[in-house]
């Protein structure tokens, strides 16, 4: 525990003990983090004798946490239905700017409302009076545990099942480079507490519409191989969509990029949708990240392209054909290695 | 740490001491539990000072595990292809009988060979000198975990590796009831020894073949949806099959079940592979092994049904329609609630 962290988690609990009123949110189509931080930070407040309210912001509460104890305490409201003035302290979770807090309406936060941000995304903006963001945890979740383990919080069974859903779901089951050892031990620990945590695992990884398989099977049916199968796309086209009736916003759920990686041998592999005509969209994958950028690949073609290293997307504003010779020829320019 | 495993983790050392030349096996179709305990014993052993040697048994070595350090000490041998007398010790891991030692050949011990099983299956057949059948262990890698710490073996990086796939993998990935804190506080440790890991986690759950991936297109593209959706069936013909040319032993290769129990409301699911004209194999799932038991349903239908709860299978001999017919005639008769 280093000087620094002392000294913020004292600040922030210090406001917190200055505060009655006590605003929580969640981000907009919120997750595991999202969800598991403010019910677990509204236990530990709520235990403090603070009046919390927790509104939902933009979405709906997700059907696949309503396992989850106490998530009724999330009123469903947005930032634009509560009065932000009835509060003295707003503490803001896994939200890197103020469209974190609502898309709906312009946020703007009252004088008399202080602003606490505690976060684990690198592009944080800092927009609160006291900013905790702290990139080397794997998630909000985790940086809640590490505060409530400083200011001497018991922590019970229900927030210990919040605090390792938020940890599994943003490393990815502790698959990704940010499940770090200690955030392993900081499960081993929330495990200890909530032994039976895995049915909660099976909700949140199991909850698919049919209209993802329908997308899958689709996207399955139509691979094609380039370059000695070392570049794979997957393409569904717009009469594929129509015929079946699916619709554009539907087109976005098969998302299968990740499956269409699981192949070994497949080093560079796409998903191409032409979600409407003559407008595909493009998910990019690699096996093998050292080697090949596909963020590079999605930014010097179509609209918006961009991502990370191993996983991009962009908008190819071409007929299917067209679109799919156009990616072929920017991956095989940048690596010509793969052809 | 209890009297009897002090005691069992004393003799099976014991044992080691009194031995020079040491044999290691894996299991047909090894998993990375046989592998990582089979590895991480060959480490330690060698530490010793032992001579030990391993071999693969009755399978190849497993291509996706060809990163992990020092694998090629796995000589491609079978146990009929050794001279068991040249051993003093045959350290069995993670077999729960003698045909997980060979099925090609009837496995024999010779007198002056001294045997220890160390393993988590339940149904071990304790047919060892020495018999260490911990089921309350995730898998047998978590089990040498327990004993080199016992023996105060220090874990260096190649061991915690191997140890901590094992355990990934025999508890998918954390996700099973298996994983228990003492579990997950184990991988902690391990994680600490070798954090970055997830690497080879990646290389174990992403090497399917691209045969896997069209058997999955095919099964999804052909959804049946019975009962207001609660029953659900994806059914491959044997002219699908054959009209991909995709061979008898290749249509096992699409294990769909995991995939249609992962949509939240299609609460009993099976996948039908007609294999062979007249011949269908059929894999049975639930959401919800708390009401329904499809190994019951397995086991009255069809030839050598059986498993578990949530995931059983059979094979129908009969036509595809015919066999669809019978197995939701089943169903209703055990679960007319589903209806």
């Amino acid at each position: 525990m280093n000087t620094e962290f002392t000294n913020i988690a004292g600040n922030i609990l210090d406001s917190i003990k200055q505060s009655k009123k006590i605003l929580l949110h969640c981000h907009p189509f919120p997750d595991p983090d999202s969800i598991g931080s403010v019910l677990s930070m509204e236990a530990v407040l709520t235990k403090m004798g603070k009046e919390v309210t927790c509104i939902i912001g933009d979405s709906q509460y997700p059907e696949y946490l309503t396992s989850l104890p106490n998530h009724d305490r999330i009123q469903l409201k947005n930032y634009s239905e509560i009065d932000p003035k009835e509060f003295n302290l707003f503490i803001i979770l896994d939200s890197s700017s103020l469209t974190q807090i609502s898309q709906k309406k312009e946020v703007i936060f009252p004088d008399t409302l202080k602003t606490i941000v505690i976060d684990h995304h690198k592009t944080n903006s800092q927009f609160g009076n006291i900013n905790f963001v702290d990139s080397g945890s794997s998630s909000t979740s985790e940086i809640l545990f590490k505060l409530f383990d400083a200011w001497g919080i018991e922590i019970d069974r229900n927030i210990a099942i919040c605090l390792l859903l938020g940890i599994f779901a943003d490393t990815g089951g502790f698959r990704y480079p940010n499940a770090t050892p200690e955030t392993l031990h900081i499960v081993s620990e929330l495990s200890a507490i909530y032994p039976d945590y895995h049915k909660f695992v099976f909700d949140l990884e199991n909850n698919k519409k049919p209209i993802e398989l329908e997308m899958l099977g689709l996207a399955l049916s139509n691979i094609h191989e380039y370059y000695s199968s070392q570049v794979v796309f997957s393409v569904i086209s717009n009469e594929d969509l129509r015929s079946r009736n699916i619709s554009k916003e539907d087109s976005m759920e098969g998302l299968i990029g990740n499956t269409l990686r699981s192949v070994s041998g497949w080093t560079l592999v796409a998903s191409l949708v032409e979600a409407e005509p003559d407008i595909v969209t493009v998910s990019l994958r690699t096996r093998d990240e050292k080697r090949y950028d596909v963020s590079k690949i999605a930014k010097s073609i179509g609209e918006n392209g961009g991502g990370h290293t191993g996983a991009a997307g962009t908008t190819i504003h071409k007929p299917l054909g067209e679109a799919i010779t156009s990616l072929l020829g920017v991956i095989s320019e940048f690596y010509p290695e793969l052809k």
